[in-house]
């Protein structure tokens, strides 16, 4: 059984490489999906497209329309989201995409630090499976296998 | 015509009470509700109904499990959510809320300082208005009523 | 048993007043909801409350943003909608709103001159109900009480 | 990962043909979906297929019948709705479906002129992206697949 | 705690009248509503509002579209339907508004004859009480408030 | 594009025959699917798995449980539904099926012969095409390949 | 604001009378709905209403069917549900309506005692809050209210 | 037609293997999931892959979350779904998969011995298909495709 899963949560770093990775390892039935990952790209998509735009409320609201255009369309697709968070950025997009899966009836896994118990108390309730690193999503996302 | 409308958003100042008291000037047959806003309440409500919990993890997941089945008893009456942002707290609640509330199809008002553009660009663009203050969103609100 | 009613179609002249008079008449126990009738007020909504906007885009899209929230709001509390079409104005808004109303079950009665029975052919297979006057569309939701 | 998108808008010239081959010489995995193109077909595909009907009325509203049938069956497997509107005729069906997609969870490019900003303010507030060219809507449909 | 109950079934005599007299004797607090029940009033309501249309099939279209119209409004507001069906007339509409009513999540009575077991095999299946009187009927209705 | 088409109506002669072999013709990419159409394994379904029956009710309710089961099964997969009805047989399955698919938003084709105008003007008014022909039928079906 | 809670579990003793009496004790303004409480009646209610079953399969199946009725109509008007489970008893009934709860959307509260920690921890994972006692679901309920 | 089914029930014995046998014998084109089988791995489960918890609640909870979000992704994906009730375990597992199936409009078929008939029987009549052997439950599964 192939299932889809999105990707949720920064983009400064390569953590998704990580996750695809280490599934492919298991050889898990998996497609990974999620956000632009250059985030040079995922900022200045909207003048990429649409030209230059008057100031930057405009130039943020061209880019981030196409954002949600891709993310809308990936997470109708979505058969579980992981929402990774870490200690760095603000990472609201992060929670709001999790808030719109738990609402979707998406099955979520979310990874967090330690460090952030407490702040992410309600999210790690609403999801359904929390795990702290990289290698525990995976072994969850395997576990549907067994 | 009454409409319920619930405040999401971070429970270190008054910015609630301002709200209604805005809202109750300009005589709106509105009903707002909300998070438990003591903050002490909210983080102990776990171990006050339950009792000691054993460790922090546990204390917060308590604490969570009360709190977010208050929201969604709530979030399920709402005709439409404000979300507010400031500069401080993580504030991921309120992103996640914002995307349940989305994906629920309750319209959104997101209430977000100009410093704030960038980081909240996405979630912007999902909302159904943006403004800067309390007071453009209860002019919104009134604006259902003209 | 009160029904709400979302009366959509152009803001240009009062037949949203024709309609409620002739209910009114009949003692039906309706409430009409709407958009913004002053037809200044929904476009200047968005610098009315936002401020001025940098550019007429940003200004229309300001406007529109508050007038699709009072939209939403309304069209989630209607019973039923009416759909009024005219020979003049684009008319854009309520094919718009007629379509959403359909896709979210709304029974929808669609008014509209003989003369576009030709271009609303579509529109009107999907509607409930066609009418080619407000007379008969209030003898339609009368019908209901009967 | 494949996904059909469908065209909804006026099907007197061939933009439709455009957008596929652009998207062709792109190499998107896409499937392109939407109403008949064939004006005449279209007009007449209730009296082809039912036989002669009792004035134009009837004439109408058997085709109408048909390619609401056919709109309806293929919105329902899009995974994307591209609306485009010109500045020539009503283009009420384009209207409609594009309430539709909205209400029915499908993201939403919609494709105006910059003469038309004005009057279509609402229905571009509503889509997930707006765009002026057929060049601008392929490349928001292939960073999809970056 | 108030409920409405919506009474699907033929209008040829006075059943629905029998049912709301007994939940009165009962005191139960239950609004019923239905379809007209003046058959020629049903039949003729079309052009009644619409005026003289061009033939049967255009007259009883005209006529359905408003029956359908109130079905569907007064459908929306059921908490529970009740079907009942009898020996004499075809029953169609009887048949697809209890298929409209289990699809949709409202619970459903089925009252029918015992010489109707067998054609009725499968509706009676899908509904959630079968009974063969209006007393019965009245019964289950009155178990909700003991 | 494959598409699904549960075939809705009486099992006493082999229309679902014709209707198969005429998309095949036309060569459409068509799956049909419907019920059991051998009438006396259909009616015997329930003892055939279960075992005898206490009497006629216990046996039909055996019987039809399993139908509806299948009947779930396959209207959940169904892009579209086509219902036939004729001038025999009580036809409450087909009534109640077509029901079921308008409010679970599969389009409906509906199949009757004009002398069943009158009867069937709701059902018609509801469906999204009505026929009346097979061969009309398929030519709707096919209509959505041109 | 005024809530509906819906109390499953089983009916050997009288655990709701005392939710309802702490809870008129705070003065909450909600209104408590659940199964027939008295058990024989519960038992008894098909062939009450329907007369004399061919055995106790009909006779169990007709009661259920009424019991289920009951459930469904008030379960629909709910905004939150509390399942109680104690150590005696089958208690499927309250396991499966606790289950429809959760897929409904209904915010849940699990009231365990501590011996049962394990063999429920499914559902406890599942509901939103779980509690082990009677004072501390209705100490959550009244939280809603702070 | 290829279709998946979920085997909800207890896992200490091989009750899925016989079907999945049985089905294979009968070559219907199934697939067949559910909840992880290995009892010693389905307890440890949180433990194996989030380290040691902090008391027996903790692990419960830990291995809980994660047996339930596979069950949540696999039921997401089930056609129809089939709950296994013998004589011995609490099953309360099985009652809850078996009332969120119902809720989420998946078809259910309920296995269950004679001696269940009284305690099960709210659960048997949601159940589309009720049961008493693995060989009938594989003859409704077949059933589809005759």
């Amino acid at each position: 059984m192939e299932l889809t899963v999105y990707l949720a949560g920064q983009i400064h770093d390569d953590w998704r490489r990580e996750i695809k990775s280490k599934a492919d390892e298991k050889q898990l039935p998996l497609t990974f999906v999620g956000p632009q990952e250059n985030h040079a790209r995922s900022d200045d998509i909207g003048e990429n497209i649409l030209g230059e735009q008057p100031g930057q409320v405009a130039r943020d609201d061209a880019a981030s329309s196409i954002n949600n255009f891709r993310t809308r369309v990936l997470l109708n697709k979505a058969d579980a989201v992981i929402a990774y968070f870490g200690e760095s950025y603000k990472q609201w997009n992060t929670a709001m995409d999790a808030g719109a899966a738990v609402q979707a009836g998406r099955p979520l896994i979310l990874i967090r630090p330690e460090s952030l118990v407490h702040p992410l108390k309600e999210l790690s309730n609403q999801a359904d499976v929390t795990v702290e690193t990289i290698d525990q999503a995976v072994e969850v996302l395997s576990y549907i296998y067994e």
